[in-house]
């Protein structure tokens, strides 16, 4: 049997594990909280810093491949190991840059891939020289994830909450539909791609409201969603599994925001709506099986189960016999022991022919089901 | 979160954490072999005997709820467990009932459940009572499993074959079809039937080559396979998950064959096939959640991994290739090190609205995927 490891023990990890369970492999986890969402799913659980060079070298030098939940790992040690023959998921190449949203900007303009108008800003300070610019959002190079080291600014007068540290400063874009695609490389280049996804956000948190699979896009955003994808892909050259986010504005431009080098939360449901799974693809990428198939078997919602404002603490799931009643919907809850605001707790897939069937049923789990304290 | 163990770490308690992965719940697995297919996926496992008292009372003495994987565990210590408030599913009057081929027997014929012929033999000498009662199946009272205990003897000459222990002698039925259908029941009583699944057997190994669901059957035959299965469920009074395996003849008569009074290979198919697979629903039994939906998304074939005649030792998947490129195929491979013939190595299902499809691809993957040694 393979052994194939995973930086970091999320609800990603453990997903990642769940799929797993289909194929023989043996597993490895890497991660600081022994209590993790995936920490006891593998065959062997490692307590250790996945920024740390020591411990992720140390973690990966005796496995055939690895992959990661989350792009803040330490790269050096993966550099290290790739060039010492482990395989990295995705090329240690394609992790540094996208890990970085000044190289992940860059990247597109030099490949011409459309993409938001962008300055680099050194520090807080440096907006100053952009004040024709706003409104814009401001991204953190580094360390960014989940809605955290991202800001909208809206005019110079909001300068004030900008980052002052390393950053991008991207004019905003007057969003119709933000779209997910999801595309899978294998070792020898080639690639599947998932139906679009349409991503309805919340705008406080800056996390997914719910989703909607296959999106519905007008012919020419397809096409370019489609196309723009596959091309960002071509470029970066790394087998693996790559969320490319994108937006569409009234004008039917499309524009790239951003990529994932992993599974993401826009592919959740293709655990039961598509007939191969983002997590049972990414195996099939790592254990060099054949690609699977992507279709779509039933469209789907998902919604986001988020711990609620004003509740820290062992978490309660309020409302959910109710949820688990409605008989087209599949609960996934990541056993985190605690909450707080904002966290990500679990999401809930609906499948459904009719999509008033998925709107109505997305909103009323929304109204629902809610991750309190108890 | 709950505390619940499985008796067993084979496949069926694999798929059992696979499905857990969806729900808070603190996992617990018992099973003499630590590299068994299910050991590594749960939250703490224990290595131990399930046929000893001590070790099955250690074991559940501290849970709320416990399940198992085969019948053949200490219901002594079950019943010690149950006295003192841990859960049991099944609960131990219907376990200690459905462990002896000859009690289950007698359950039936006491509530008028149909079921074919028998007389109850103490030993071998004793077939030579029932000259007149051949051809039939002999079924040893314990212990047998996967075709493993019972005998078909056709005359009187060959009662050399039969068990010389306690057991049962079974008119043998012409069966038109064999049907098992997986049923739930909660806590409270309540009830889910999934659709009557219609199963192909191997006559050599008494082992499925293949099923289909839903089956399909003669109105009157459907009516009373429902009819039966309810009816068995009702006199069980337990709750769990149920696989009532039946017989159907040429003149439309339905006979009970035998009842597992757990997850079953009939019901794998659940997994992709229906909204809520027969794990699911244990789960949501065990975790006092309302019962899911047991509807099929679309019809499904499945076909048992069978370790091949003459291959013993580390298992190879000879063919796997050309299985994982089917387009609506699901590949589930145990994990199992080493195959001999006969062993449970891994079970593959196809969905499709198209019969053929569902028939040529069963067959074709019956011809294409071989489990060898290497």
């Amino acid at each position: 049997m393979k052994k194939i490891g995973i930086l970091g023990g999320g609800q990603l990890g453990r997903m990642l594990l769940q799929a797993a369970v289909n194929y023989p492999v043996e597993t490895f986890v890497m991660e600081n909280d022994p209590e993790a969402p995936a920490a006891h799913l593998c065959h062997h659980f490692i307590k250790g810093d996945i920024t740390r060079h020591e411990d992720v070298y140390a973690f990966g030098k005796n496995l055939d491949a690895l992959t990661i939940e989350i792009e803040h790992v330490n790269t050096d040690a993966l550099e290290k190991l790739e060039m010492e023959g482990v395989k990295i998921y995705p090329n240690v190449r394609t992790l540094k840059l996208i890990k970085n949203k000044i190289y992940q900007k860059e990247f597109y303009r030099e490949h011409q891939i459309p993409t938001s108008d962008f300055v680099v800003t050194e520090n807080r300070e440096a907006l100053r020289l952009y004040n024709d610019f706003f409104p814009a959002v401001h991204k953190l190079a580094n360390g960014g994830y989940d809605g955290r080291g991202v800001q909208i600014i809206n005019s110079e007068n909001e300068i004030e909450k900008c980052f002052d540290a390393p950053a991008v400063l991207e004019k905003k874009i007057d969003i119709r539909q933000e779209i997910s695609v999801i595309i899978a490389v294998g070792n020898a280049g080639e690639t599947v791609i998932y139906p679009p996804v349409d991503m309805v956000f919340d705008q406080n948190l800056n996390l997914l409201s719910y989703q909607i699979s296959p999106a519905e896009l007008p012919e020419k955003v397809f096409w370019k969603v489609e196309a723009i994808a596959l091309s960002v892909i071509k470029k970066l050259q790394s087998p693996g599994i790559f969320a490319i986010e994108m937006f569409s504005d009234a004008e039917e431009n499309v524009y790239v925001n951003e990529i994932a080098p992993r599974v993401h939360n826009s592919g959740h449901h293709t655990i039961e709506g598509n007939y191969s799974s983002q997590f049972d693809m990414l195996w099939r990428v790592m254990l060099d099986y054949p690609l699977g198939n992507t279709q779509t078997i039933l469209p789907s919602a998902l919604v986001n189960l988020i711990g609620e404002e004003g509740h820290k603490g062992v978490a309660v799931y309020d409302g959910l016999h109710q949820v688990l009643s409605m008989e087209n919907t599949f609960v996934h809850l990541y056993g985190k022991k605690e909450t707080r605001p904002g966290r990500k707790m679990g999401h809930v897939t609906i499948l459904s022919s009719e999509k008033q069937d998925l709107l109505y049923k997305a909103n009323k789990i929304r109204r629902t089901l809610r991750v309190l304290n108890v």
